[in-house]
């Protein structure tokens, strides 16, 4: 099913050294339209507008993740172990390099905000009248088909499913590598090498040798700190709010019949829930940069006061909440409202949360949530079983309560608010 | 004149860790959307379609120039070097922080087709109706013309030019590191602190120990290496001239009155050749990207195709001219013309060429472009008559002679080429 | 105090860049025999025969226990903090530079076997007739005794015994990044810059910044992490039980009148327990080495062999030991016994265990043992109150049992052993 | 030829970061004592007495030649290149592994000292009475003196003896790697990945892709600036005398019949010039450490001072001698007598020297020294007729002269020497 190239082609990559290409199909999929889109995609969204380094694309992380795949399945190869499906190489690697296509622009956020979903489509993209598709097509007939299945998840065999997505895939080894060498922080330096030394595919999907437990905690820690200090940074989130009140503020206009001095063809498609194909392939974070640049003169003084933060970077401000404060939410809206502000854009209250290890689960997920042991005695164990440091994450974490709200207009009408309520913004 | 900060700030940086901020003035002008801008413009222009990671931003880079100008003058007072201007430490940090500030998307190519200049953006933008300018304002009177004139290297003490651009200037030790860093090459990898600590103030110039000469060379031929292993890399060079032939096309049909089915404000103006401040400060990586997608729809079928190849990295092959065939170029273009192709648009001749050190001069360029070293009985050297590295790489360099063109173009009458003309293009 | 040298000098170090050194005192004491002689201490003993980068001296490592609180002392005037004590500089800078002085050849194993203690070497070296004691003396009257002091944690002010001292010092700040490095493993390597701009002085102590509690977190995960993944592992292990026994041979044949082939003064004294400074100044590893060389000549076939194992590298292997095996130890002795092998030399039964941070304190420790949170309210809060993960591995860690044996003795015989002890060993 | 392990076994090592065995043979090898022997051989001799962190050892260095052989075989393999010898694949790697096996402690002065070569000693090991030998001989009959004969490079094919030992061989790459590492310096930092990928297998030799000369000028570039900036640092030349002057006052008192109050076998043997291969085993840095260090109790008042200025690094000072001050050095050696000094071992001229591409060659030994660029029409050409930095740097490279005196003893006659001597001492 492999197509090997003459000569094995390379990239540059400053996470993996080298990024290694031996078949043709990778090739080919590589220079597709579709996938050189991936290179106006930020990998991290607006966490750029945070560390200033973090311009990286999902085109370099797929690419990652790609090589990540191919060294393990090497790895596999190379001490025959019998567990491993060799047929399934070429499906894997595809799925590995192709599980981000369907990622829009500032993804999390246009996502929440449009009520859409990446995976949705890159599941498009793969079977639509894409390059991509062609491409995959000439595989076999239903390859397409069979890369989409590993992407959702739902193909047959687990084990090629785990390896690109599960609680331990090569998509989190490549980003928390990646995201912290652009973003210039540490937390995200696991040994890859080791890790990938101490998987073993056994009975059907990914398990990890027992001495390896430590490397796997090490992992998880490292997921951890970088979902806490980069990952949910509140000046990032700031970032994510003035940009979700952006769309949420353009759709509303558009719904009432608002005139934009400058509009352009996706995003219309977007407003009115029509977006084919071809135009989501337009839509990348040029495009939604240049369109708020050129909004910032709309007259609309909202859309436009929220573009110009956006652009030049003059965010909301937060506070943290104590649990009293938490409860006078209510209270604060009101008093915004009184005070001449407009509770929908002036104020947000975020509060991140996540799930660095999910041990609390059944059925058929059980194989891509849980990360299991193998001891000499070949018997598995759920790891957070034996550890306590992973036990320690396991479950939801939740972050403080924060309250964001434009500084200038809260400072300008700050001595009319109650005592109580002006107190909490002025630490 | 220093302002101090309550508290130094600090942004985390892949390439110094942290970036420090003392002063006031510093950290205003950080906050301008003037200098915010430079987040939209890539350090390395079009290089990211070669090394897929080198999507950093001149913010990055300005904020590096400013960490290691900051460095350089921390350790001169440190050691209480008397020949230091100390009274002249803002204006070095202002300077270095926004020596950048004009360039615009893809600077040298837009500058080319545009016949514009980075710098006299620069000027226009300290001296303009900018926030840039109030803040600087507000230093002093005349203070941003003084900003200026370190920048237009006229001001009148050479040992403030000479930290923010000479020969051995923060601006290079910047690049070369934090180039290095985002392209994933090691070539750049210099010992600044090395670097930095035998740097000397001495009679109104930076002068270097001479126990630093080695320190010098590995300098100057990482920036050699840069250049022909990164800046000149024949797939940038590829994607330059592809992005030229745009800018031509579209000069060309605006010129002749062609009606574009997309067309943006600040374009007009470029057009025209009457863009002002304003709107130059809209122009942005992400509004070129943004035109060229949509203009990939255009009816022009050149204009087309020429965006549609540099937006899904199509660009132009190339073969190395050897020099018999160099001789052949006219041929080459009449060949071209017979069989159907256009040679404005199907041909570009690219030989890169670079002044690693320039050791020819005179006058007063002396103190800009020498280095010279400092013996132990205070006698100055020009490097390069010391060392015989420095003197292989003096003077111009030139590389290959490329032939750039549209393979699958070619390749449809390469059939019809005379046998001496086909064989280039068949290696 | 500080007596300033015309001009900063440093050292070139892997971990730390550069050492800085800016005052005479520090410069002398580094170059004084005692502190010399570092360079023949290994800073982590016998790992480089698990970890054969892993050669780095205690030299290497005092010096960056110094440069890391040089550093922070300096971020600490350079914003002011009003708690520092400004005065005690110097003094903290020596004791954090001489903290080490008194350690031996492999220095756990030896202080085992010979019941010493390398904390009271370091007050008998500061405070006896040597270089580092005159250097001191000439700072002032009792400086030799305030720097004991502060190594011994009796100096009346905590906040400097701190910064030398305590569960989160600059000793293990330098010794984790160091380790790490050298050995080439990447679990030890936290953000220090990062960790240093968190520590504030305050009441007295140092404590961090509520928003440095990731960090923290960070930093006792990296402890963690370096001691169960390099400190404690088997293969080290293994080597320290070798060692030790040629230690305890080496004193039995001793006592026992034993006339040695090779002997040399230092170790006679060791033996008889009457070793002067002078004495203990010559004993090193490379002296301990070339002993053990020559004793591999001596007729004693015991020490001959165990010598020959730890010179050429022929450790104990080992079995890790199920509960139920655990409790067959007793009976596995009386096997071997049975069997003609020595249960004095050819078995040994290890678990290392850790408190990488103790909770559990009461009185006047608790300033050194725990790790402060100071929030915006100037509230402090221990740390794990608040983190869950510092709590999973608060108090005392234990690892498996494993059981250390010669593997060839054990082979010529295990046909005789009884089966469930056979078992044991032929996993 | 080869034996497979069953399960591939890995080293960690900080710069390849795994060292890979997959052959029994290997394994065996490096277990063997006189392989073990190694780790108490320093890579860098004294270095360690400028640069503190460069401890490591032969040992380590020498897996690390292994490793780069094996990468770069591996990629020939992969690539089906067949110009490469496969048969030949575990004679290279052995001759790679074992290639320093003969070196003896602070190994160039030690045979400066007395008149021997390390290859030699090599050659003896392998064919001596070793576990080596047996090891060898156990692959085949005349297994080791092939290997021997890749080490002397009199073997038939120079394509084996290529990858082993040229001008750009896996050696030098590894050293140039591994002492850029443990010094911290950042000289030698080579993207060995890239140089590994344009080496050719190419008529009986291994040759350079035309395209990679670029990384081939790099790689000389590094190799100059580490001896320039490493292996020639004043500091460590300094100590290679005083070290030399201590052999050759041992000697000296050995034949004039002196009684040293501590003598161990093997010098004895070294004095005498009849080392045998059972005696020069051990031979290492620890065994010659501890006799200094004893030596500093002897009644030789030279002897004795010469190894506390060893062990306790006070090492001799130095001036750079000016053309006119070398001139005088007869006339400062008198001066030196007639002032009651002692001109054999209280001054030393020493001016270092290096050959860091050689071009000037001629007959066999072309194909050891030369690097070859292979163009796309298959031609070969010697890399300085087509890079000017390389002429450069080619032929012999001379450093500064400098005069290394013992600092105290010169400045307590100073004031008696006439003026223009003086004058050379007081800079």
């Amino acid at each position: 099913m492999m197509n090997l190239l003459n000569e094995e082609k390379v990239f540059k990559d400053p996470v993996h050294n080298y990024i290694h290409v031996q078949d043709m199909t990778i090739w080919r999929l590589i220079n597709t339209n579709e996938f050189q889109r991936l290179r106006r995609i930020r990998q991290l969204g607006t966490s750029y507008l945070t560390f200033h380094g973090a311009e990286h694309s999902r085109f370099s992380h797929s690419l990652g993740v790609y090589e990540i795949t191919r060294q393990i399945i090497s790895l596999f190869e190379r001490n025959h172990y019998s567990d491993w499906p060799k047929e399934e190489k070429l499906l894997t690697l595809c799925a590995a390099l192709l599980h981000d296509l369907g990622h829009g622009p500032f993804s999390h956020s246009i996502e929440e905000a449009f009520d859409m979903n990446h995976e949705d489509w890159t599941i498009r993209i793969l079977l639509g009248n894409t390059q991509i598709h062609d491409i995959l097509s000439e595989v076999s007939y239903g390859f397409a088909d069979k890369v989409a299945s590993v992407i959702a998840r739902t193909y047959h065999k687990p084990i090629v499913v785990n390896l690109v997505s599960s609680a331990l895939d090569a998509d989190r080894m490549d980003y928390l590598l990646r995201d912290a060498y652009y973003t210039g922080v540490n937390y995200g330096t696991i040994d890859i090498d080791r890790i990938i030394r101490v998987l073993r595919p056994h009975q059907g999907r990914i398990v990890v040798k027992e001495s390896g437990m430590h490397a796997v905690e090490d992992y998880l820690m490292a997921r951890y700190q970088m979902y806490w200090q980069v990952y949910f940074h509140p000046v990032t989130r700031s970032s994510e709010i003035v940009l979700k009140l952006i769309f949420k503020r353009a759709k509303d206009l558009y719904n009432n019949g608002y005139t934009f001095e400058f509009m352009i063809a996706p995003l219309v498609s977007l407003f009115e829930d029509k977006v084919t194909v071809e135009q989501y392939l337009k839509l990348d974070e040029a495009l939604i940069q240049t369109v708020f640049m050129q909004w910032i003169s709309e007259k609309d003084p909202i859309l436009s006061e929220l573009c110009s933060r956006f652009m030049h970077r003059r965010l909301y401000k937060y506070v943290e909440l104590e649990p009293l404060e938490l409860e006078m939410v209510h209270e604060i809206i009101q008093v915004f409202r009184q005070c001449g502000l407009n509770p929908d854009y002036d104020v947000a209250i975020d509060s991140p949360s996540d799930l660095p290890y999910d041990v609390f689960h059944s059925g058929d997920e059980v194989s891509q949530k849980q990360i299991l042991l193998l001891d000499r005695q070949e018997r598995l164990m759920e790891i957070s079983e034996v550890s306590e440091i992973v036990r320690s994450i396991s479950g939801l974490q939740h972050g403080k309560f924060r309250l964001y709200y434009p500084e200038e207009k809260i400072n300008a009408v700050i001595s009319s608010f109650p005592m109580a309520i002006a107190h909490i913004f002025t630490p």
